[in-house]
């Protein structure tokens, strides 16, 4: 076993909130691992830390819905959806916000694209749910070029917390 | 549903070539759906289109190997794991070939980091196959940027064949 953490930054994603609702109660969370899986039809995997309130959210609301963030996004904008608990806050009260075909709320401010998924499947990887979703609805939001990773890093200057699937202890 | 498939090109990867080899068999294709889905341990999961002969080769190593690409990769070095079949052609002739941990060949020339996994889950997605890997190699390669998918869209003018998980028909 070699393991060189540093090779890990290699690898390149966008940035993203997922949310969902399910009785009531609205989550959502920033995320960087968002993918088309397939295109006929389009199914999206997303990873989420199961000790995040929007995993549990995700499970009983059978969908969810992923805004793709653009590069007007802030550092405010990140941390009310990355740096808060959505079991204490409500994170979307701050920001104006829509409700997708499967019934999350999301915010179109600051995304380029949304994509509203049925959830299709769960996969445990560890400390990380995988769900797997076939989308019922991709619109574009805006023609900003889209925030990827390494910007958030080396342009905002933000930092990966714990509980991200890419965290470096 | 409404579903405006040019929404899914806000999303952001990078560029990758994910190997394996299983009784003398050796198959790799390139693929944009890498993704770091744990860090404690380190897990990957990459889409293969179930088609790809490299899908079958890695579901009979139990393995499979990833490389980054980086932006001194051409058309060349792209199109010779992406747009040739390791059915009828050796695709680890033309480059420099080393062997990871788990047994796969890779081409550390293009590639700026490399993961070696061994295969843990295989989700099946519909046309592709989730494969979820543990890493136990992760080296840096070069210290270029990575290959990005835009990248390799807008200024390689790269293309997204049939098999991919982003093609649009």
């Amino acid at each position: 076993m070699s393991l060189d953490s540093k090779a890990m930054f290699s690898m390149s994603y966008g940035l993203y909130v997922v949310s969902a609702e399910a009785d009531g109660q609205k989550a959502g969370c920033v995320i960087n691992t968002a993918v088309q899986v397939t295109s006929k039809p389009i199914r999206i995997s997303v990873a989420v830390n199961k000790d995040n309130v929007t995993a549990g959210v995700i499970k009983r609301a059978g969908a969810f819905t992923v805004t793709a963030l653009d590069q007007t996004s802030d550092m405010l904008y990140i941390g009310n959806f990355g740096f808060r608990s959505s079991d204490t806050y409500n994170k979307f009260e701050k920001y104006e916000t829509a409700v997708s075909e499967v019934g999350s709320p999301y915010c179109p401010e600051h995304a380029c694209a949304m994509y509203a998924c049925k959830l299709i499947d769960t996969v445990d990887v560890g400390t990380h749910y995988l769900f797997i979703g076939e989308a019922v609805q991709a619109e574009k939001l805006s023609d900003e070029p889209p925030l990827t990773y390494s910007y958030y890093h080396e342009t905002l200057k933000g930092k990966t917390p714990p509980k991200a699937s890419s965290y470096q202890g």
